[in-house]
């Protein structure tokens, strides 16, 4: 399962949109059901309450003991689903706070690279500014990547870079995006940029800062452990004794009722869980990629630009003349 | 379906809202129920559900299967309608953040205008990023849209600008409302516009980049697919074994019963899935109108306030004389 | 019903609090019922489903149609729940934005005063400001406002600007609260304020620009009206329907039961549908007037606070020397 | 009750927390339980409904009534819970909100005086605007007081001002923290400090206004009246008729239930209520005086960390040398 | 339990989250339920609704007293549910400002060490500065730790300044941290870093003064009192009345029964109060030691960057002769 993590990492373009959208989605969700990741996982539970459903309408042990009525399940119903679905928003919002941040990554490394193009002259100074971008979202790729896909990101960056840049890069193992934006606030703070320019790139720094700071957040710290364990105990409990009275009431029915029943109930669970570290199951490749392509642009029509405008200012000092 | 969605983007005036508040909304609403899209959308699913619920009633196959039991539906109900409103709800906060993002879009560049048009002198370099400013809305809305319409608003940016402006757009493939930007952004600082003018134009352009790669994220990821397939799957599974107690309660009478009960569920999910993708049903072309008429306006008005303040300004200089 | 909006305006002070408060509220609420506008306009509705009621208390067509059942209304009323109140939310945020809008736009005005005051010597320059800001809140609730009531609020800024500023505010048809902000931006960029204070100024204005573009999008895009629609379609079949049930258990009661129940759900329905679309029950009136009270102030303190910095001055300079 | 706002008014520190965490909780909860405000402001609605459940038991009218189903309680039940909760939770909001401004307020004005006491030279000035920095706050509290609780903070701000400024703020009739503020802008204006000063000066007074406001908008705007007025209304009218089933299947132990469940579910409205207008119930004394405290630190530490930066200039000077 | 609130706190790494996602969690939260702290702090109030199940099954009062309806346990359910579920996602809500505020304290004390770094050439006073920002962080951590936990983060803070330093801190009662911040601002006032380094700065202060405010904040005002209470006080009374419906359903399973019920819906109350004060059970120690190992890396790196830079700046020179 742990393995399947990458594949749940999806972008999504206006032909899969169109898909997501049609009401064939409905026969292919149930088609696909058994080759779903969530219902897979879920097997060992489910298949656990269900075996209780069976015991309890072999041996029917229900009504000596008192377990016939349904009245404890009835009350408790709404509080379970509440937990359960409030659980999942809050999963669903830190979900939600890694996606934000990592556009927030993008948006603002292209700002600091126009900014820079427009306001720092030397070549050598801002292609290093250049390069020290590219390799700061690499290197916060992977930050939260491991084995491979952390030794793919690192080529990335190490790539990108001179050997000298490589070599300081590589000693800062603490928190290599920093060291990149060090790099990048120096050559900087050493050109002649005007101040607001000055402000933009600390103020674009700052955000950076603060992006890494929100994914480590939401990487070192889970929702509090004792509402996960508090749900998923009475869940499981809840589970295990809802087959009683299903049995007497359903008879052999109470089988595959109970395995429905804790499919949806847990699966709700499930999907709060996976989506709760949200860093290994976002698509940080596609926003690295995006900002390689974005910045090849950038630079590719720089020169364009710059022509453009000398272009009109000639024109217009020639109108003054 | 999918040749529908430009119709379900709207724009109320005075009068709209009025006939909205009406108490006769009822009887239109429930008047125009048979043309209404949605319920048009999922006639297939609930005719099927129906199906099944005619099956029940015909073979009253439940005695013997133990289906009778209403008890495994009055357990989930609670959690299958919190599971559809939260989800609907989610969708529609991401409906919410496309408007917001474009409603910022019109905002900030409408700011950029002016400024440049208050701080930039020269008339050939404040009507180049005038028309740039045009552009980018116009190449931001041809982003989220797709063939005929991409087209138009293609042509809209492209009829703006001048020839050699609009060469140097057309070869920005990957992102052109930047490449926009990038003119603007030059044009201000090869200015001499003061300090604080050209912190505000930065500021702008950071503000309209950021909607951009908001409106990008909210394309390129959805609500997390496991969430959508699990509500969408249980909630087909659930609507296909409810017919079986509900025809022995109801009769015949759970046919009907049925459908209705299916058009309610699945609607609510329907209508979260179709507002998933916020972009392609948002009145983006609205946006860009208004955008387009204010701008107009702000030029014409110029002259009028520089005269103005000319005015001001010998009159208050003849009295210190 | 649309002619009472204006009376839904309402600002509370110190006592209306503490009626507000008072535990006499709950005999207070029932005895206006009648006078309810709410109630009164949902009568058609609710004597409609009321007379399904009585229709099927005298004929009894339950039994023979399966229409006895109440498990269908069992099932969906947490989900109708739900929908309903997430709808009303909806709207209830919607409210709470547009009046946040208007308190940026008194907070921001307010302060682009002061800022002139202190930074914008020449008196012809700072009273022409001065005056725009107070036409500029007026434009903005002539904005949101309809016939008699837009024309008093034109008139309003009519009678605060000179003949010529009047003139040149007229012939901005489009949007007039950005042309008073424009005259401000001028004679701001024209006076030789530091840049700090040009700086704040072109925070100020570009706030006042983002709250009227807020409002604008209040106004112009509703709620998603799918949502509406299916809402309020299965809120009143799903009132059309409960009577047969009702009618079985209670009699003759099912005439009233329906006519509350109906009350109650569809009052939760019309109370959204009426602030959603929140500029014309907020009370801008009062938004404006606490802005033209506070800016005369401003005005008049505005000597005291020079006499009193002038004379600390000279008596630190005394001390000096 | 009225009276007793003020005793809501709560601050705690660490012994207080652990007495509100401590396991014992709910027995002290359960024996306070005849004192609570809230139970003893509800008892005559309570009592109103028990009285009715009385009557249900003695005269037993339901079966001819129809009155005997519990069918519609069922299925409002879960839309009235919601309402509740909804409503309350926006309460909460408001009351969070007006606890945000005032430690904004705390934040804001620490940070004032700071700049000012690093940036300000003069003594004369600095103390000015460090006087009225003070009086800001005592102003703002008294602003949400009223009768004595208001003299006692218009005490406060008069003794902290010099007998001049003390007029000068005495005139301000419609906004006394405004008028303070509006001296600390001057101070600085006039003084030489540098322009990032003087940008942090203006960006708190600017948010030292907008707390002032949004305090200002709490007071005046409740949650839309026909919110709370439906709420109220249904509630009411809910617990009155559910006495009739009640007293059929509980008999004479229909009176506590009634009372019980009255009690549980005024409750949560009345809670709602009663923190919805969140300045009279909040500590602002608090706020007031740790300020105060602050500030007095804040002043005393003002020679130790110049000398201290005197003595490191001169060891580097030195060094240098 | 109080003293169990450090081991509350937990910081995850990828080996735990691992073991969080795995489907083995069922039977580990099974297994250690015993254990858990939630399940026995409640131990005392369950067993006390167990020992009335018990009393009601051995007396079966209910008959004669009418305890024998659920009526109105069914209809109160929905609500108590939405009330715990509120109020604990109200706490988690704190519990998550918390969090952010300590972030950004992370974020901001390590952008003012870089700005600094950058900006301020004199060594004495750059470390000063330096060691005051670290000092800062554990002065921080120690406002919210009481007695032995405190003492270990004044020494913290002791040990990194200089014994002068170290004097004129500890003369700082009431509030240390932002005597730490005063001795930055000063030094920065002091050097001839550019201005906008010195907005920078500022603005940094100005956060870090913010994050503390709002902690102390959420350590001074609970949520509302009397929700709290309200909650807890119908919960207590609902679970005690609760076994005599139970009793006559069940049997003596009502024992068992009443007091799973108990735990599940205490043990939510419960984990909303544990996290209300979220600074005592937040990992202060890890984020200081974040800081602590950042803020050495980007010391020893500093020279690395600025080598890199200086070897560039000859380079482009070089090129230019």
């Amino acid at each position: 399962k742990e393995g399947a993590r990458p594949y749940r990492r999806v972008r999504f373009d206006n032909e899969r949109w169109k898909r997501h959208r049609s009401i064939g989605r409905y026969w292919r969700h149930i088609a696909t059901m058994p080759s779903s990741r969530v219902v897979r996982g879920l097997l060992a539970p489910c298949s656990f309450t269900s075996l209780i459903a069976y015991a309890a309408y072999v041996f029917q042990p229900v009504e000596p003991l008192g377990l016939t009525s349904t009245l404890p399940f009835e009350l408790t119903s709404p509080l379970l689903g509440l937990l359960l679905v409030f659980r999942t928003n809050e999963a669903m919002a830190r979900w939600l706070r890694a996606h934000d941040a990592w556009a927030r990554v993008v948006s603002r490394n292209l700002e600091a690279r126009d900014v820079i193009a427009t306001h720092v002259e030397d070549d050598e100074m801002r292609e290093c500014a250049g390069r020290h971008l590219l390799a700061h979202a690499s290197a916060l790729a992977a930050r939260y990547r491991t084995n491979g896909e952390r030794a793919v990101h690192d080529d990335e960056w190490a790539n990108v870079l001179m050997p000298e840049e490589r070599e300081a890069m590589e000693s800062a193992r603490e928190n290599r995006p920093a060291h990149a934006l060090r790099v990048v606030r120096s050559v900087m703070s050493a050109s002649d940029a005007p101040m607001h320019a000055q402000a933009r790139i600390a103020d674009c720094i700052a955000t950076l800062t603060d992006a890494c700071t929100e994914c480590d957040q939401l990487t070192s710290t889970p929702i509090p452990l004792s509402y996960t364990r508090h749900t998923s105990r009475f869940l499981l409990l809840w589970l295990s004794l809802l087959p009683f009275p299903l049995a007497l009431s359903l008879g052999i029915a109470a089988v595959p009722a109970t395995f429905f029943i804790a499919i949806l109930l847990l699966g709700v669970e499930e999907i709060g869980v996976q989506i709760e570290e949200p860093l290994s199951v976002a698509d940080i490749e596609g926003f690295v990629a995006e900002l390689h392509k974005e910045s090849a642009e950038a630079d590719a029509q720089r020169e364009r630009v710059n022509e453009l405008i000398m272009r009109k200012m000639k024109t217009s000092q020639a109108a003054i003349k």
